[in-house]
């Protein structure tokens, strides 16, 4: 056993500021002889020496390291091995795995305790205004029940009519499911029903009820003591935006002297922002802050493309003059970037406070938990479908993932089963049992959870846009309700015990059916076990006295397929 | 197999600018179904499928990747695996460890083909002119045998005598070796042996035989058609500097009210250079341009420290300021970074060329060639001595190190079996044959091969400063002749086979006792097979018809201990 997070067992300090010494304890089976942590300072490792303490079965080694600059990466020479964030090698390992201390001011403290219901608001729902707003020439109006086509000529096209006081009238079922914090995919006036093309930012979509809409919606949600998330394009706007039509902003978005322009993937309606521009960068800020107004942070669309561009690469000074006009308005608020690839490099740089977990996270699950027949093209553009992969892979993703950011990242991270650019996490696995285990996981596993809504219904859907289904409110049979009750117990699991939300995350055990790890607090010891098909028995130590908080099961180790979580005194 | 590297074999163009579509070609066996290519372009991936061709026993994959930006990461999609710098992973991986293609301008040619030799200056050969020579108050005069004591109060002050018309009379010596280029650790006038803590950096040390000597040993050696590297320190000055003095450059250092200043690890001599400085930035362009009149490029002390302190990183900018500077008055100039652990976040950037290569290279053939009784306390400051390990660890070593930077960094960075901060080779392996496997691997792995003066004469030293010992050109008894020889007939097979200085890299076999590679270029295959112990024979594929270059055994496998070189027509 050899084990070490950035949790607070770990590394009691989580909000070292430079000048610190920070103690760091590593845990270790009584074998080992002699341990260094090994600290980066300006550039240069230094080594000092761990001293051990027993507790119980285990060693507990506690070094100091000195803390001066905004980042420090570490690790641990274990008699002869190295132990980083990626595990143990008995080999040369660069420095790209070391665990990192983050010296940054810490991220507002209620977002490590949130979880994130993500509404894409035209397919929510309708509030009573709805049937007298005039359409935009662009929208095809639906019917709630129509089929999403997605492709093709409608793409973008089909307008249902959710809005924003449909989602306030609403609060009470989202609510009693255990969310605290709705993210609404964005609000902006447009020329699509995703919205992601913005023909300004100092607007609500009057379809979507207007300013005064998110005012109350945003009303509603505080005063239940819930948070309201927004969504902002950096990468780029609609090509109807007022900035791109504007003789005198032309220098905000790159353009060639015979009036061509970049785009986002080369789709003309969403040209892309130069950050280059200092005009850009002061025009930017006002949209941020103003609707921080009603808004308790934001999530960053395409934060990944965001000031790369060619020889430029503005993204983590964006990052950083973002999170700058935020924190001036809010110093509480939720900035984390969407990043579906390889955002280690783009996070730890007082910019983005994590991102959306897809490669540590979402695409893991989904080859554990895929269904056999499961016939998708693609995961997020990559091809050849979703592989099947067996829980040790599962467990080795979210190492070698996690080991790319520091912790503090790691867990302001959203963890999603699927989003609006997704398939539906209830067509991924298929058996509709099978979604307990998912969710599961996404209640007890570190980082944000983001539940996309109708997902707790049991919604469909391929991919993305044909996920986006209307929610069946007037066909309650149509739900599973089995669902419903899992979503909500599960969340109600996390949000009652701290280790979930705070703890660190140790690997019990892993195998191609199951993955079992522990949450560890200062105060209190968690074991899940999640296993996708009956097997031999799971051992697993220090389970003496343990009581089963979800599962239902009077002993463990259990057989499979179970979602059990154990509680040590 | 599957193998992938940056080599011409499997990259033909090798210097790919931004604009390009550049194809890539991966190997694998016949096996494998599918292949596609991820880009990541302006910060989003992008796949393209690979087309294969067979080519005897392996596929050849295809695929064309297009150059956008200065660096396209790339990794491959193998049927359900990801194929990173990093081998084959059946779990999802980050960016971290992709391939790298640079599309900065190429150093210059020369590099890939140079073999370096290092001088202390003051213990290599002393010139006629030392006996008139005064000493500065810090010397202490030592006969040109006396013991090297390196610590005490004697650190840094036994002055031996050696100058650079010592050198330059001495080329016939090193240029027989094979070697083509020389490079000298600092030769500004300075308060100690090392001159790491230069006073000023507009002069060429008396005691080395000032201004004139290094004309003359420049001369000698471009006259030979050879080359001079010289040594800078960017990270600090001594605190004798002339900038240090002057009132009017205080900004300069990173000073505190109270007249205390940041020092390199609180060595007070050594002042750390505050390169916010707009002043520095300017003064230090002159003397990396002037002295280029005579050198044919630098070696950057400290670079990992350099620009680094507290809260601030200015360490990129740095990079890229000393390489514009150096490219604008010698465009054909070498410049190499010292940088012990993690170079790979500081390479790539359109500064340092590549960095001195003690995680992916020295240390780890330490511990695979290392005497069973080798005392050291540490290696480079890591404690626990230096660690015994099998070949295949090597080979793990070197594939995650190298997985940190592009091929081009890797291959431009300097590989040394010991420098003069180090213990010498010939103690760390004990047995005078054993160097014959270092020497070996030094000549035929990628890198740029560095040789501290001595190593080839089986001088001996057991940390850095007891190993910059005297060359005993007067005592010829003492050389070890057959390392000698070695070292010369190794360097020659270097020079005379393309594909061991420009080839790619692949692995044969590894074991823990045995290290087999392949180093192929479109023209030529070459085996490279060293054992340090006897053992069962290895088989290795695709060698009829091979022909022995070096280790004269008539046929493969071959028992060990051995060092073989094969090629393969």
């Amino acid at each position: 056993m050899i084990h070490h997070d950035g949790s607070a067992l770990h590394v009691p300090d989580q909000a070292p500021r430079p000048g610190d010494d920070v103690e760091v304890y590593l845990r270790t089976s009584p074998g080992v002889r002699q341990v260094h942590v090994r600290s980066v300072l300006d550039g240069e490792p230094r080594f000092s020496e761990a001293t051990a303490e027993r507790r119980g079965d285990e060693l507990w080694w506690r070094a100091t390291l000195p803390v001066r600059n905004p980042v420090t990466p570490y690790r641990f020479l274990v008699d002869e091995h190295w132990y980083t964030a990626a595990g143990t090698a008995g080999h040369e390992v660069p420095d790209g795995t070391d665990f990192r201390l983050v010296a940054y001011p810490a991220p507002p403290a209620w977002i490590r305790d949130a979880s994130i219901y993500q509404i894409f608001p035209d397919r929510f729902a309708r509030s009573p205004a709805w049937a007298e707003r005039a359409l935009p020439a662009w929208a095809v109006p639906c019917g709630w029940d129509a089929a999403v086509v997605g492709r093709g000529e409608l793409t973008g096209r089909q307008v249902y009519g959710g809005d924003l006081d449909g989602i306030a009238a609403r609060l009470d079922h989202i609510q009693s499911l255990g969310f605290d914090t709705v993210y609404l995919t964005p609000f902006f006036p447009a020329g699509s029903n995703h919205r992601y093309d913005a023909s300004t930012f100092d607007a609500v979509d009057p379809l979507l009820g207007g300013d005064a809409a998110l005012a109350r919606l945003a009303g509603a949600l505080h005063a239940r003591g819930m948070r309201l998330i927004g969504d902002i394009t950096t990468n780029h706007t609609g090509d109807s935006h007022e900035w791109f039509l504007d003789p005198a902003a032309q220098d905000r978005y790159y353009r060639s002297p015979d009036g061509g322009y970049a785009s986002w993937l080369g789709v003309p309606s969403l040209p892309k922002l130069n950050w280059n521009s200092t005009g850009l960068r002061k025009a930017f800020v006002d949209p941020l802050q103003r609707w921080l107004e009603h808004l308790d942070g934001w999530r960053v669309d395409v934060a990944n493309m965001t000031g790369r561009h060619g020889t430029d690469d503005l993204t983590h000074e964006v990052s950083r003059l973002v999170a700058r006009a935020v924190r001036e308005t809010r110093p509480d608020a939720m900035l984390v970037a969407e990043h579906a690839h390889g955002a280690g490099g783009d996070l730890d740089l007082d910019g983005w406070q994590g991102t959306m977990n897809y490669a540590g996270f979402t695409r893991p699950l989904w080859t554990w938990l895929r269904a056999a027949d499961l016939a998708l093209p693609d995961f997020l553009g990559v091809p050849g479908g979703v592989p099947f992969r067996g829980g040790d892979a599962v467990v080795r993703s979210m190492r070698a993932v996690s080991a790319s950011m520091s912790w503090r990242s790691w867990t302001h991270s959203w963890t999603a089963l699927g989003t609006h650019d997704t398939a539906r996490v209830r067509t991924v696995v298929g058996d509709p049992d099978r979604v307990e285990l998912a969710a599961g996981l996404l209640a007890t596993l570190p980082g944000v959870p983001m539940v996309f809504a109708g997902d707790e219904l049991g919604l469909t859907g391929a991919w993305g846009e044909e996920a986006r289904r209307t929610m069946p409110w007037h066909d309650e049979d149509s739900w599973h309700r089995p669902t419903l009750e899992r979503y909500r117990a599960l969340l109600g699991l996390r949000r009652a015990h701290p280790a979930l939300r705070h703890g660190g995350m140790r690997v019990a055990h892993a195998d191609a059916d199951t993955i079992a790890f522990w949450r560890e607090s200062p105060d209190e010891r968690i074991l899940v076990v999640a296993r996708r098909a009956p097997g031999p028995p799971v051992r697993v130590a220090g389970l003496e006295g343990a009581v089963n908080l979800y599962g239902g099961a009077a002993e463990i180790p259990a057989d499979g397929p179970t979602f059990q979580v154990w509680s040590v005194g």
